[in-house]
């Protein structure tokens, strides 16, 4: 199985909840798993993984490296982006970082016992004394970024947007903590490989794993891509299930080893409720926390009304996507402004408003596949950037930007205990506050509820994965998942395209 | 048969000139020829496209949408990042700017006549003005840049850079004008809509098309990415022919519609010779400026040293690699400097010098072909990034980088008439020197001669495609391509993988 579930159920008999038909293919094409009824308390109950302690493994400060003899005990590597010192001659001659000739000495406190090897290397540890360089010297203290699906196509676009700069800024170095399953440890590898070669003088350092407890230690940003993508005739709910359990497991692990101030935006589908399952499993780290991506949601609606309008994109501000990351969502041109003026006075086919405008966003992602044969990574990655930019730089006077939130306290009368898409403003500081002095009419507050209500439902569908008690899964006959966006997040987890790529080539 | 070749030799008898047997398997997986003897005459002579005027066909200043019902005899679209105007009504409900349905009117310029189509869009012009607008009136003039094999991996990674302002700046508008094949051009479309959906204010433009004379309109950047991979049992002259055919297309097309002082960065393999093809059809553009990219070789030469150094790769610099891209290249370590100091002083390990590093080097891209399951496109997309800001900002004092360029004159005895990597310097105004004062033992000599011999049999093989008489082959027996860049560059120019994933995941 692809990747490994690490969460035990609170729930210790399996309950029939419903009845539901599962044909599972996991992406390994190897396992395939069918049954009828009783999915979710089932699923809930299976421990499909070994145990993980959830003490600390590796101080993110410590200079370590785990040789590759620990490699399958571990499933773990830190692959700082540095050389082993002159003095090792069992240097590969083709690795930069990641030989398996490399016996570099390591120190690594496993199962609570620490294992010294050999020696460390004072070079190595040196280097990450930013401040006794010149040109370091002025730079921020470095900031550990997490990102799971890391060796997939969104995270590929993503990782290098991140160590190149572009993101944080030019003077915030940072490490990169990349989270894949066991299938895709070769590809994070040659991902850790291609940011050497891309020499980035802010990333200055690169962790690979598999263990969400070991590769979240002290992140200050979590960003969560992998999820596992719907096979062919899957259910929507035995979806919710599969990757709410894989987001229970790293809300688990965020709670226990992240800085206790942690970002999180959750991008794998469906990203609204696995932000929730993820927040309800992070009691020790604030709500406002985590984030559900609808940006992407955000930025194609802009274009679409730009397109509309005969403006350029950059002349629509104020859109809000409110609600879920699903069909429900709700692009809102009551409130959106044109050249600073409302929407509806500037585009005067409100039909085209009310019925296509939604439509054209919804079906966006299902179109580039059509065209472009593969799902819209590239976009999605800049729509990540977008989110990360809107919460550490201060937002446009007048303006906001659309993320999913934690929805306790929130001034629109939406169900509390959701995480449900809003306008926000930021300060830079990487934290938000609501915009409160938004404008909602009737037709807006129909298509905010239905949305509101999908989120209740998926909620009560991944109850025990929330600790809200036993699951009841009814999410209606129509299928809300977004055309495209099935396959998008996190489907190269697993590889298999990539496999399937190198053998036709080769 | 995936791209169109669009050369017509100059040599009208097929001539013998070596025996050759080439099983070549295009593409597009349903033409297979084999045959034996004769290859490069008889390839040479052999009219595979409809010949193209070379009369310009759109002037890339003027404001002009190209409808659909153009698309299959013009093989282009104009696909500006605006859209049409309010009044038009039948948009598509699900694109933003290449909706089959978008009737937009146009003026084309076709085979010399003009067809004035219905109207031009007002605000569609307007937006080109950025002078009349207070946010963008310090900002630069446009640039116009081309990119082939735009719808590879390569291309989708640096399409987004140059897109997002982080290679020319932020004061520097861009049009991108995409080249692909006849099959690639949904994907295409494709990659037009993710640019569009990630609101970059500085992208202007953007076109599409596969036909050389006209996307090459005006540029003042073409980055030649596309080539057609080698498929299994080809001989590598056949690629060079295949290659080279390409390139003189594209270079006559440059001489005849690109601007005249437009800087061109050959990627497609082999990218030397492919450069050199290129310039000698493009007479009158000067042959100082076209490059061939070794500066992925340079970065991960830098992070070689680095690594056996054990110091982080920022401290490594003056790194030339010399020659061919491909296993006759010469990373040179004489020259280089770690800490500002000679690498032989720093690596006492010589042995590893002279042996182990080249090979690290060479054998990186296989390396990451066996870990990533994919080749390199994301760092082979960052080192041209860093090609084109070496040619764009001044180079730091002291120091230099590795590019191919044209021989002729050069200080270090090299044969004239190649193309060639070498180091060189830049004041930042797109231009570059090379650096004379480089010193080159015994050692150095006879590596660069070698790589000089290799260029010069290649010269001699493609001669009818570089105005130098008749072809003859003798490459020698050993494969000097590099491991895994065989099929990095261009690779997706067809799209035949991004089909075959599509089929996977539906």
């Amino acid at each position: 199985m692809g990747l490994k579930l690490g969460l035990k159920s609170k729930f210790s008999n399996p309950l029939c909840l419903g009845a539901l038909s599962l044909s599972l293919s996991l992406h390994s094409s190897v396992t395939v798993l069918t049954f009828t009824v009783c999915v979710c308390a089932i699923m809930a109950m299976s421990d499909l993984s070994t145990p993980k302690t959830t003490s600390p493994f590796l101080p993110s400060s410590s200079q370590l490296r785990l040789s590759s003899k620990l490699h399958l005990s571990n499933q773990f590597r830190h692959l700082h982006l540095l050389p082993p010192p002159l003095h090792t001659t069992s240097i590969s001659k083709i690795s930069c970082s990641v030989s398996q000739n490399n016996q570099a000495p390591v120190a690594v406190q496993e199962n609570g016992s620490v294992k010294t090897k050999k020696e460390c290397y004072g070079v190595f540890c040196l280097t990450y004394d930013l401040k006794a360089e010149e040109e370091t010297k002025s730079w921020k203290k470095m900031i550990n970024i997490a990102v799971s699906g890391a060796a997939g196509m969104i995270s590929n676009h993503l990782l290098f947007k991140l160590a190149s700069g572009s993101v944080f800024g030019p003077d915030q170095p940072i490490a990169l903590k990349l989270l894949g399953s066991e299938r895709s440890i070769q590809a994070l590898e040659g991902v850790a490989m291609e940011l050497e070669d891309s020499l980035f003088p802010l990333l200055r350092e690169v962790d690979i794993g598999t263990d969400p407890y070991e590769v979240f230690q002290d992140v200050d940003w979590a960003l969560l891509i992998g999820a596992k993508p719907r096979g062919p005739g899957m259910e929507r709910a035995a979806l919710l299930d599969i990757n709410g359990q894989i987001f229970a497991e790293q809300g688990k692990a965020l709670n226990a080893v992240a800085s206790p101030n942690v970002k999180v935006l959750v991008v794998g589908n469906p990203c609204n409720t696995n932000a929730l399952i993820c927040l309800k499993n992070a009691p020790n780290i604030p709500a406002k926390n985590f984030h559900a991506l609808t940006r992407l949601d955000e930025n194609r609606a802009k274009c679409q009304l730009a397109l509309k309008a005969g403006v350029f994109y950059d002349k629509v501000s104020n859109m809000t996507i409110w609600g879920n990351h699903s069909t429900t969502q709700v692009p809102d041109f009551l409130n959106a402004r044109i050249n600073g003026r409302p929407v509806k006075e500037v585009i005067t086919d409100h039909k085209w408003l009310e019925e296509g405008f939604t439509e054209s966003v919804q079906k966006r992602g299902g179109l580039l596949i059509q065209k472009w044969g593969r799902s819209s990574a590239a976009s999605t990655a800049v729509s990540i950037v977008d989110a990360i930019k809107s919460l550490v730089t201060p937002t446009p006077e007048g303006d906001w930007f659309s993320t999913g939130v934690y929805t306790n306290g929130n001034p629109y009368g939406i169900a509390e205990d959701l995480v449900f898409s809003m306008p926000c403003r930021s300060k830079g500081d990487g934290d938000y506050e609501l915009v409160k002095d938004v404008e909602i009419d009737d037709y807006l507050r129909n298509r905010i509820a239905k949305s509101e209500a999908e989120l209740l439902a998926e909620k009560k569908c991944v109850a025990h994965l929330t600790g809200d008690g036993i699951a009841f899964c009814d999410l209606g006959p129509v299928d809300t998942m977004l055309p495209g966006e099935i396959i998008i997040h996190g489907c190269k987890v697993d590889g298999p395209y990539a496999k399937l790529e190198t053998h036709k080539r080769q």
